[in-house]
Protein backbone atom coordinates (compact mmCIF):
# COMPACT_ATOMS: atom_id res chain seq x y z
CA UNK A 1 0.00 0.00 0.00
CA UNK A 2 2.82 2.44 1.04
CA UNK A 3 5.11 1.53 -2.29
CA UNK A 4 1.79 1.78 -4.30
CA UNK A 5 1.18 5.41 -2.54
CA UNK A 6 4.95 6.02 -3.28
CA UNK A 7 4.44 5.04 -7.20
CA UNK A 8 1.34 7.70 -7.65
CA UNK A 9 3.10 10.38 -6.05
CA UNK A 10 6.02 10.06 -8.22
CA UNK A 11 3.46 9.34 -11.19
CA UNK A 12 1.54 12.55 -10.14
CA UNK A 13 5.03 14.29 -10.25
CA UNK A 14 5.60 12.97 -13.43
CA UNK A 15 2.33 13.79 -14.91
CA UNK A 16 2.61 17.78 -13.79
CA UNK A 17 6.30 17.96 -14.85
CA UNK A 18 5.15 16.76 -18.11
CA UNK A 19 2.03 19.55 -17.88
CA UNK A 20 4.43 22.18 -17.00
CA UNK A 21 7.07 21.33 -20.22
CA UNK A 22 4.09 21.98 -22.40
CA UNK A 23 2.60 25.20 -20.82
CA UNK A 24 6.04 26.27 -20.62
CA UNK A 25 7.30 25.56 -24.10
CA UNK A 26 3.97 27.03 -25.50
CA UNK A 27 4.49 30.20 -23.45
CA UNK A 28 7.93 30.52 -24.11
CA UNK A 29 6.88 30.83 -28.19
CA UNK A 30 3.79 33.02 -27.81
CA UNK A 31 5.06 35.35 -25.05
CA UNK A 32 8.54 35.98 -26.84
CA UNK A 33 8.63 34.48 -29.93
CA UNK A 34 5.89 35.96 -31.86
CA UNK A 35 2.92 32.54 -31.96
CA UNK A 36 2.23 30.44 -34.26
CA UNK A 37 1.09 30.23 -37.95
CA UNK A 38 1.82 27.79 -40.62
CA UNK A 39 3.19 30.45 -43.44
CA UNK A 40 7.05 29.42 -43.94
CA UNK A 41 7.93 32.50 -41.64
CA UNK A 42 9.47 31.93 -38.05
CA UNK A 43 5.82 31.81 -36.51
CA UNK A 44 5.67 28.25 -38.31
CA UNK A 45 9.27 27.37 -36.59
CA UNK A 46 7.70 27.98 -33.41
CA UNK A 47 5.56 24.93 -33.89
CA UNK A 48 8.59 22.77 -33.93
CA UNK A 49 9.84 23.28 -30.38
CA UNK A 50 6.14 22.79 -29.00
CA UNK A 51 5.84 19.91 -30.87
CA UNK A 52 8.89 17.83 -30.53
CA UNK A 53 8.70 18.88 -26.49
CA UNK A 54 5.06 17.57 -26.72
CA UNK A 55 4.69 14.73 -28.41
CA UNK A 56 8.79 13.07 -28.11
CA UNK A 57 8.99 14.26 -24.90
CA UNK A 58 5.81 14.23 -22.86
CA UNK A 59 4.02 12.00 -24.74
CA UNK A 60 6.34 9.78 -24.94
CA UNK A 61 7.35 9.24 -21.82
CA UNK A 62 3.75 9.47 -20.19
CA UNK A 63 2.90 6.70 -22.85
CA UNK A 64 6.31 4.81 -21.79
CA UNK A 65 5.14 4.59 -17.80
CA UNK A 66 1.98 3.48 -18.18
CA UNK A 67 1.97 -0.17 -17.67
CA UNK A 68 3.48 1.09 -14.52
CA UNK A 69 0.19 1.91 -12.47
CA UNK A 70 -0.63 -0.39 -10.13
CA UNK A 71 -4.62 0.09 -10.69
CA UNK A 72 -4.37 -1.67 -14.20
CA UNK A 73 -2.53 -4.56 -13.91
CA UNK A 74 -5.99 -6.81 -12.23
CA UNK A 75 -7.28 -5.99 -15.69
CA UNK A 76 -6.84 -7.48 -19.24
CA UNK A 77 -3.73 -5.71 -20.93
CA UNK A 78 -4.39 -5.86 -24.11
CA UNK A 79 -6.78 -2.42 -24.03
CA UNK A 80 -3.58 -1.04 -21.90
CA UNK A 81 -1.53 -2.52 -25.04
CA UNK A 82 -3.71 -0.85 -27.24
CA UNK A 83 -3.57 2.80 -25.05
CA UNK A 84 0.13 2.39 -25.23
CA UNK A 85 0.60 2.01 -28.81
CA UNK A 86 -2.20 4.68 -29.84
CA UNK A 87 -0.32 7.25 -27.48
CA UNK A 88 2.91 6.22 -28.99
CA UNK A 89 1.80 6.51 -32.36
CA UNK A 90 0.00 10.35 -31.15
CA UNK A 91 3.95 11.40 -30.26
CA UNK A 92 4.95 10.01 -33.28
CA UNK A 93 2.92 11.94 -35.47
CA UNK A 94 3.41 15.10 -33.68
CA UNK A 95 7.25 14.35 -33.72
CA UNK A 96 7.17 14.13 -38.02
CA UNK A 97 4.67 17.30 -37.61
CA UNK A 98 7.33 18.95 -35.64
CA UNK A 99 10.06 18.09 -37.93
CA UNK A 100 8.43 19.10 -40.87
CA UNK A 101 7.39 22.97 -39.75
CA UNK A 102 11.09 23.42 -39.49
CA UNK A 103 11.84 21.90 -42.67
CA UNK A 104 8.77 23.88 -44.34
CA UNK A 105 11.06 26.96 -42.95
CA UNK A 106 13.83 26.28 -43.76
CA UNK A 107 13.06 25.72 -47.32
CA UNK A 108 10.94 29.13 -47.60
CA UNK A 109 13.91 31.37 -45.71
CA UNK A 110 16.32 29.82 -47.90
CA UNK A 111 18.13 27.72 -44.43
CA UNK A 112 20.25 25.01 -45.08
CA UNK A 113 18.57 21.45 -43.75
CA UNK A 114 20.41 18.91 -41.20
CA UNK A 115 23.69 20.53 -40.70
CA UNK A 116 23.63 20.36 -37.00
CA UNK A 117 24.95 17.94 -34.37
CA UNK A 118 21.14 19.22 -32.69
CA UNK A 119 19.49 17.95 -36.45
CA UNK A 120 21.74 14.65 -37.02
CA UNK A 121 21.06 13.66 -33.34
CA UNK A 122 16.92 14.76 -33.72
CA UNK A 123 16.71 12.93 -37.08
CA UNK A 124 18.32 9.79 -35.71
CA UNK A 125 15.85 10.02 -32.80
CA UNK A 126 13.15 10.14 -35.08
CA UNK A 127 13.71 7.19 -37.59
CA UNK A 128 14.51 5.53 -33.97
CA UNK A 129 11.39 5.62 -32.76
CA UNK A 130 9.78 5.47 -35.92
CA UNK A 131 11.01 1.59 -36.63
CA UNK A 132 10.45 0.76 -32.74
CA UNK A 133 7.06 1.86 -32.83
CA UNK A 134 6.82 -0.58 -36.31
CA UNK A 135 9.16 -3.30 -34.85
CA UNK A 136 6.16 -2.97 -31.27
CA UNK A 137 3.26 -3.32 -33.96
CA UNK A 138 4.49 -6.54 -35.83
CA UNK A 139 5.57 -7.99 -32.82
CA UNK A 140 3.07 -7.39 -30.51
CA UNK A 141 0.00 -6.34 -31.81
CA UNK A 142 -0.76 -8.15 -35.11
CA UNK A 143 -1.74 -11.89 -33.79
CA UNK A 144 -0.17 -14.08 -35.87
CA UNK A 145 3.80 -12.73 -35.23
CA UNK A 146 5.82 -15.73 -34.40
CA UNK A 147 6.36 -16.36 -30.73
CA UNK A 148 10.26 -16.13 -31.10
CA UNK A 149 10.13 -13.22 -32.58
CA UNK A 150 8.14 -11.27 -29.67
CA UNK A 151 10.48 -13.64 -27.28
CA UNK A 152 13.32 -12.01 -28.64
CA UNK A 153 11.85 -8.69 -29.59
CA UNK A 154 10.70 -7.90 -25.63
CA UNK A 155 13.82 -7.12 -24.04
CA UNK A 156 14.93 -5.21 -27.27
CA UNK A 157 12.04 -2.98 -27.26
CA UNK A 158 12.38 -1.73 -23.71
CA UNK A 159 15.72 -1.08 -24.23
CA UNK A 160 15.08 1.04 -27.85
CA UNK A 161 12.52 2.57 -25.43
CA UNK A 162 14.70 3.74 -23.08
CA UNK A 163 17.08 4.95 -26.17
CA UNK A 164 14.23 7.24 -27.61
CA UNK A 165 13.51 8.30 -24.28
CA UNK A 166 17.30 9.93 -24.03
CA UNK A 167 18.11 10.77 -27.22
CA UNK A 168 14.61 13.03 -27.16
CA UNK A 169 15.99 14.47 -24.12
CA UNK A 170 19.93 14.98 -25.42
CA UNK A 171 17.71 16.37 -28.77
CA UNK A 172 15.62 18.78 -26.65
CA UNK A 173 18.42 20.38 -24.40
CA UNK A 174 20.73 21.33 -27.63
CA UNK A 175 17.80 22.24 -29.71
CA UNK A 176 16.58 25.05 -26.94
CA UNK A 177 20.48 25.63 -26.59
CA UNK A 178 21.01 26.26 -30.52
CA UNK A 179 17.63 28.39 -30.60
CA UNK A 180 18.32 30.42 -28.11
CA UNK A 181 21.79 31.59 -29.67
CA UNK A 182 20.19 32.16 -32.76
CA UNK A 183 16.77 34.73 -31.53
CA UNK A 184 18.73 36.07 -28.26
CA UNK A 185 21.12 36.87 -30.50
CA UNK A 186 21.80 40.89 -28.91
CA UNK A 187 20.34 42.27 -32.36
CA UNK A 188 16.61 41.43 -32.63
CA UNK A 189 16.50 40.80 -29.12
CA UNK A 190 18.69 41.15 -25.59
CA UNK A 191 21.36 38.78 -25.68
CA UNK A 192 21.49 35.34 -24.58
CA UNK A 193 24.62 36.09 -22.72
CA UNK A 194 22.91 38.80 -20.51
CA UNK A 195 20.44 36.43 -19.61
CA UNK A 196 17.17 38.54 -20.16
CA UNK A 197 13.90 37.48 -18.46
CA UNK A 198 13.32 34.80 -22.20
CA UNK A 199 16.72 32.67 -21.59
CA UNK A 200 15.89 32.46 -18.00
CA UNK A 201 12.29 31.02 -18.87
CA UNK A 202 13.57 29.33 -21.80
CA UNK A 203 17.06 27.65 -19.73
CA UNK A 204 14.40 26.73 -16.51
CA UNK A 205 12.19 24.90 -19.15
CA UNK A 206 15.23 22.90 -20.35
CA UNK A 207 16.18 22.39 -16.33
CA UNK A 208 12.12 20.63 -16.05
CA UNK A 209 12.73 18.53 -18.92
CA UNK A 210 15.72 17.21 -17.78
CA UNK A 211 13.62 16.90 -14.42
CA UNK A 212 10.89 15.40 -16.69
CA UNK A 213 12.87 12.57 -17.67
CA UNK A 214 14.68 11.97 -14.81
CA UNK A 215 11.68 10.63 -13.36
CA UNK A 216 10.24 8.88 -16.01
CA UNK A 217 13.87 7.02 -15.95
CA UNK A 218 13.04 6.37 -12.06
CA UNK A 219 9.64 4.64 -12.49
CA UNK A 220 11.48 2.54 -15.72
CA UNK A 221 14.48 1.40 -13.06
CA UNK A 222 12.08 0.51 -10.25
CA UNK A 223 11.81 -3.44 -10.33
CA UNK A 224 8.64 -3.35 -7.94
CA UNK A 225 6.65 -1.44 -10.09
CA UNK A 226 6.77 -3.35 -13.15
CA UNK A 227 3.71 -5.26 -13.86
CA UNK A 228 3.91 -9.03 -12.72
CA UNK A 229 4.91 -11.02 -16.08
CA UNK A 230 1.87 -13.11 -16.73
CA UNK A 231 3.92 -14.14 -19.89
CA UNK A 232 2.86 -17.95 -20.77
CA UNK A 233 4.39 -19.13 -24.15
CA UNK A 234 3.10 -22.52 -23.89
CA UNK A 235 -0.62 -20.97 -23.51
CA UNK A 236 -2.87 -20.63 -26.37
CA UNK A 237 -2.86 -17.46 -28.92
CA UNK A 238 -5.46 -15.31 -27.07
CA UNK A 239 -3.98 -16.02 -23.57
CA UNK A 240 -0.59 -15.36 -24.77
CA UNK A 241 -1.10 -11.97 -26.40
CA UNK A 242 -2.50 -11.03 -22.84
CA UNK A 243 0.89 -11.25 -21.73
CA UNK A 244 3.58 -9.70 -24.07
CA UNK B 1 28.83 -19.49 -22.97
CA UNK B 2 27.51 -17.91 -25.42
CA UNK B 3 26.60 -15.02 -23.39
CA UNK B 4 29.50 -14.59 -22.09
CA UNK B 5 30.87 -14.17 -25.46
CA UNK B 6 27.82 -11.89 -26.23
CA UNK B 7 29.16 -9.80 -23.50
CA UNK B 8 32.30 -9.53 -24.32
CA UNK B 9 31.64 -8.78 -27.59
CA UNK B 10 29.77 -5.51 -26.25
CA UNK B 11 31.54 -4.34 -23.59
CA UNK B 12 34.78 -4.63 -26.65
CA UNK B 13 32.44 -2.54 -28.97
CA UNK B 14 31.94 0.12 -25.44
CA UNK B 15 35.55 0.26 -24.87
CA UNK B 16 36.05 0.60 -28.76
CA UNK B 17 34.04 3.34 -29.08
CA UNK B 18 34.66 5.45 -26.01
CA UNK B 19 38.51 5.22 -27.72
CA UNK B 20 37.30 6.73 -30.73
CA UNK B 21 35.61 9.36 -28.70
CA UNK B 22 38.38 10.51 -26.69
CA UNK B 23 40.55 10.02 -30.28
CA UNK B 24 37.65 12.47 -32.37
CA UNK B 25 37.40 14.81 -29.66
CA UNK B 26 41.48 15.41 -29.49
CA UNK B 27 41.72 15.29 -32.84
CA UNK B 28 39.28 17.93 -33.66
CA UNK B 29 40.89 20.20 -31.00
CA UNK B 30 44.13 19.68 -32.22
CA UNK B 31 43.64 19.53 -35.86
CA UNK B 32 41.03 22.82 -36.30
CA UNK B 33 40.62 24.48 -32.62
CA UNK B 34 44.84 25.56 -32.63
CA UNK B 35 45.82 21.98 -30.20
CA UNK B 36 45.98 22.75 -26.23
CA UNK B 37 47.65 25.00 -23.70
CA UNK B 38 46.81 26.44 -19.95
CA UNK B 39 47.01 30.51 -20.62
CA UNK B 40 43.54 31.55 -20.39
CA UNK B 41 43.16 31.69 -24.65
CA UNK B 42 40.78 29.38 -26.98
CA UNK B 43 43.81 27.01 -26.58
CA UNK B 44 43.10 26.47 -23.11
CA UNK B 45 38.67 26.59 -23.76
CA UNK B 46 40.13 23.54 -26.01
CA UNK B 47 40.75 21.73 -23.18
CA UNK B 48 36.91 21.48 -21.74
CA UNK B 49 35.80 19.66 -24.49
CA UNK B 50 38.04 17.02 -24.48
CA UNK B 51 38.03 16.52 -20.73
CA UNK B 52 34.51 16.71 -20.44
CA UNK B 53 33.79 13.61 -22.95
CA UNK B 54 37.45 11.65 -21.91
CA UNK B 55 35.76 12.22 -17.87
CA UNK B 56 32.33 12.77 -17.59
CA UNK B 57 31.26 10.51 -20.51
CA UNK B 58 33.69 8.04 -21.66
CA UNK B 59 35.87 7.16 -18.16
CA UNK B 60 32.31 7.23 -16.62
CA UNK B 61 30.70 4.83 -18.53
CA UNK B 62 33.48 1.90 -18.37
CA UNK B 63 33.37 2.82 -15.17
CA UNK B 64 29.92 2.05 -14.74
CA UNK B 65 29.74 -0.91 -16.59
CA UNK B 66 32.56 -2.34 -14.51
CA UNK B 67 30.47 -4.62 -12.06
CA UNK B 68 29.42 -6.46 -15.41
CA UNK B 69 32.62 -8.26 -16.52
CA UNK B 70 31.89 -12.03 -15.61
CA UNK B 71 35.08 -13.28 -15.18
CA UNK B 72 35.30 -11.06 -11.93
CA UNK B 73 32.10 -12.39 -10.33
CA UNK B 74 33.98 -15.74 -8.48
CA UNK B 75 36.79 -12.59 -7.18
CA UNK B 76 36.57 -10.78 -3.61
CA UNK B 77 34.20 -7.71 -4.73
CA UNK B 78 35.87 -5.27 -2.48
CA UNK B 79 38.94 -4.53 -5.26
CA UNK B 80 36.75 -4.29 -8.26
CA UNK B 81 34.70 -1.66 -5.54
CA UNK B 82 37.85 0.27 -5.09
CA UNK B 83 38.68 0.37 -9.13
CA UNK B 84 35.04 1.58 -9.45
CA UNK B 85 35.45 4.23 -7.10
CA UNK B 86 38.96 5.23 -8.18
CA UNK B 87 37.59 5.45 -11.81
CA UNK B 88 34.64 7.41 -10.67
CA UNK B 89 36.76 9.75 -9.15
CA UNK B 90 39.83 10.22 -11.90
CA UNK B 91 36.11 10.77 -14.15
CA UNK B 92 34.98 13.62 -11.37
CA UNK B 93 38.15 14.99 -11.57
CA UNK B 94 38.56 15.69 -14.95
CA UNK B 95 35.20 16.80 -15.34
CA UNK B 96 36.31 19.70 -12.66
CA UNK B 97 39.21 20.46 -14.34
CA UNK B 98 37.62 20.30 -17.39
CA UNK B 99 34.85 23.10 -15.73
CA UNK B 100 37.65 25.06 -14.73
CA UNK B 101 39.41 25.37 -17.98
CA UNK B 102 36.25 26.58 -19.67
CA UNK B 103 35.45 29.30 -16.33
CA UNK B 104 39.20 30.51 -16.69
CA UNK B 105 39.05 31.64 -20.22
CA UNK B 106 35.49 33.01 -19.54
CA UNK B 107 37.48 35.14 -17.03
CA UNK B 108 40.41 35.95 -19.15
CA UNK B 109 38.04 36.51 -21.85
CA UNK B 110 35.21 39.25 -20.56
CA UNK B 111 32.63 36.08 -21.37
CA UNK B 112 29.51 35.88 -18.92
CA UNK B 113 29.43 32.30 -16.83
CA UNK B 114 26.99 30.05 -16.61
CA UNK B 115 24.16 31.96 -19.43
CA UNK B 116 23.51 28.91 -21.88
CA UNK B 117 20.95 26.02 -21.31
CA UNK B 118 23.89 23.73 -21.83
CA UNK B 119 26.28 25.63 -19.14
CA UNK B 120 22.63 25.05 -16.71
CA UNK B 121 22.69 21.29 -17.64
CA UNK B 122 26.19 21.04 -17.41
CA UNK B 123 26.82 22.20 -13.86
CA UNK B 124 23.82 20.14 -12.95
CA UNK B 125 25.47 16.82 -13.74
CA UNK B 126 28.93 17.29 -12.36
CA UNK B 127 27.06 18.49 -8.85
CA UNK B 128 24.62 15.29 -9.39
CA UNK B 129 27.88 13.13 -10.05
CA UNK B 130 30.13 14.52 -6.92
CA UNK B 131 26.95 14.13 -4.45
CA UNK B 132 27.14 10.77 -6.10
CA UNK B 133 30.57 9.84 -5.82
CA UNK B 134 30.24 11.24 -1.81
CA UNK B 135 27.67 8.92 -0.99
CA UNK B 136 28.76 5.98 -2.50
CA UNK B 137 32.08 6.54 -0.62
CA UNK B 138 29.60 7.41 2.52
CA UNK B 139 27.25 3.93 2.42
CA UNK B 140 30.04 1.65 0.25
CA UNK B 141 33.73 2.66 0.95
CA UNK B 142 33.46 3.65 4.91
CA UNK B 143 32.93 0.50 6.82
CA UNK B 144 30.81 1.88 9.67
CA UNK B 145 28.18 3.04 7.60
CA UNK B 146 24.90 1.64 9.08
CA UNK B 147 23.13 -1.21 6.99
CA UNK B 148 19.83 0.49 6.59
CA UNK B 149 21.80 3.75 4.89
CA UNK B 150 23.48 1.15 2.47
CA UNK B 151 20.25 -0.79 1.68
CA UNK B 152 18.26 2.21 0.94
CA UNK B 153 21.20 3.54 -0.98
CA UNK B 154 22.02 1.09 -3.42
CA UNK B 155 18.61 1.46 -5.88
CA UNK B 156 19.25 5.35 -5.62
CA UNK B 157 23.04 4.64 -6.42
CA UNK B 158 22.31 2.82 -9.10
CA UNK B 159 19.18 5.35 -10.47
CA UNK B 160 21.29 8.04 -9.52
CA UNK B 161 24.31 6.35 -11.91
CA UNK B 162 22.30 6.62 -14.86
CA UNK B 163 20.69 9.44 -14.41
CA UNK B 164 24.46 11.61 -14.86
CA UNK B 165 25.15 9.39 -17.88
CA UNK B 166 21.89 11.05 -19.59
CA UNK B 167 22.83 14.04 -18.15
CA UNK B 168 26.02 13.83 -19.59
CA UNK B 169 25.01 12.94 -22.52
CA UNK B 170 22.62 15.66 -23.46
CA UNK B 171 26.07 18.23 -21.95
CA UNK B 172 28.34 16.74 -24.30
CA UNK B 173 25.54 17.14 -27.28
CA UNK B 174 24.33 20.57 -26.55
CA UNK B 175 28.28 21.34 -25.91
CA UNK B 176 29.59 20.09 -28.97
CA UNK B 177 26.48 21.71 -30.27
CA UNK B 178 27.06 24.98 -28.69
CA UNK B 179 30.77 25.43 -29.80
CA UNK B 180 30.48 24.52 -33.54
CA UNK B 181 27.88 27.52 -33.57
CA UNK B 182 30.69 29.75 -32.17
CA UNK B 183 33.77 28.65 -33.99
CA UNK B 184 32.33 28.01 -37.56
CA UNK B 185 30.69 31.58 -37.38
CA UNK B 186 31.08 32.24 -41.07
CA UNK B 187 34.16 35.03 -40.36
CA UNK B 188 37.40 33.18 -39.07
CA UNK B 189 35.86 29.59 -40.36
CA UNK B 190 33.63 28.28 -42.86
CA UNK B 191 30.02 28.82 -41.55
CA UNK B 192 28.39 25.82 -39.75
CA UNK B 193 25.43 25.79 -42.53
CA UNK B 194 27.41 25.09 -45.00
CA UNK B 195 29.03 21.98 -43.54
CA UNK B 196 32.38 21.90 -43.67
CA UNK B 197 35.16 19.10 -42.68
CA UNK B 198 35.40 20.34 -39.12
CA UNK B 199 31.72 20.00 -39.03
CA UNK B 200 31.30 16.55 -40.37
CA UNK B 201 34.10 15.40 -37.86
CA UNK B 202 32.64 17.15 -34.43
CA UNK B 203 28.91 16.10 -35.87
CA UNK B 204 30.08 12.37 -35.97
CA UNK B 205 32.25 12.46 -32.54
CA UNK B 206 28.34 13.51 -31.69
CA UNK B 207 27.03 10.68 -33.19
CA UNK B 208 29.95 8.16 -31.48
CA UNK B 209 29.59 9.59 -28.17
CA UNK B 210 25.50 8.77 -28.62
CA UNK B 211 26.26 5.17 -29.76
CA UNK B 212 29.03 4.91 -26.71
CA UNK B 213 26.19 6.52 -23.81
CA UNK B 214 23.21 3.55 -26.14
CA UNK B 215 25.62 0.57 -25.50
CA UNK B 216 26.79 1.24 -22.05
CA UNK B 217 23.06 1.83 -21.34
CA UNK B 218 22.42 -1.47 -22.89
CA UNK B 219 24.98 -2.93 -21.10
CA UNK B 220 23.59 -2.02 -18.10
CA UNK B 221 19.65 -2.51 -19.04
CA UNK B 222 20.81 -6.75 -19.23
CA UNK B 223 19.67 -8.29 -16.08
CA UNK B 224 21.74 -11.64 -16.75
CA UNK B 225 24.87 -9.51 -16.93
CA UNK B 226 24.38 -8.09 -13.95
CA UNK B 227 26.49 -9.42 -10.91
CA UNK B 228 25.12 -11.96 -8.93
CA UNK B 229 23.66 -10.85 -5.79
CA UNK B 230 25.33 -12.08 -2.61
CA UNK B 231 24.08 -9.32 -0.19
CA UNK B 232 23.53 -10.65 3.37
CA UNK B 233 22.38 -8.13 5.49
CA UNK B 234 22.74 -10.43 8.40
CA UNK B 235 26.44 -11.07 7.93
CA UNK B 236 29.01 -9.42 10.23
CA UNK B 237 30.54 -6.48 8.89
CA UNK B 238 33.54 -7.58 6.49
CA UNK B 239 31.48 -10.14 5.10
CA UNK B 240 28.83 -7.57 4.56
CA UNK B 241 31.44 -5.38 2.88
CA UNK B 242 31.42 -8.08 -0.02
CA UNK B 243 28.39 -7.65 -1.58
CA UNK B 244 27.33 -4.33 -1.51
Amino acid sequence: MAASSFFYATFGLCVCLGIICVVFVSSWNSRWRGGFAWDGTESQFNWHPVLMVTGLLVLYGLAAVLYRIPCTWSQRKQPWKLLHAGLMLAALLLSIVGLSAAFDVHRSLNIPHMYSLHSWVGMCTVVTFACQWLLGLAGFLVPCSPLWFRAGLKPLHIWMGKVVLILGLASCISGINENLFFVLDGVSAEAYSLLPAEAQFANTLGVLIVAFGVVVFGILAKADWQRPNTDNEEAPLLLREEAI
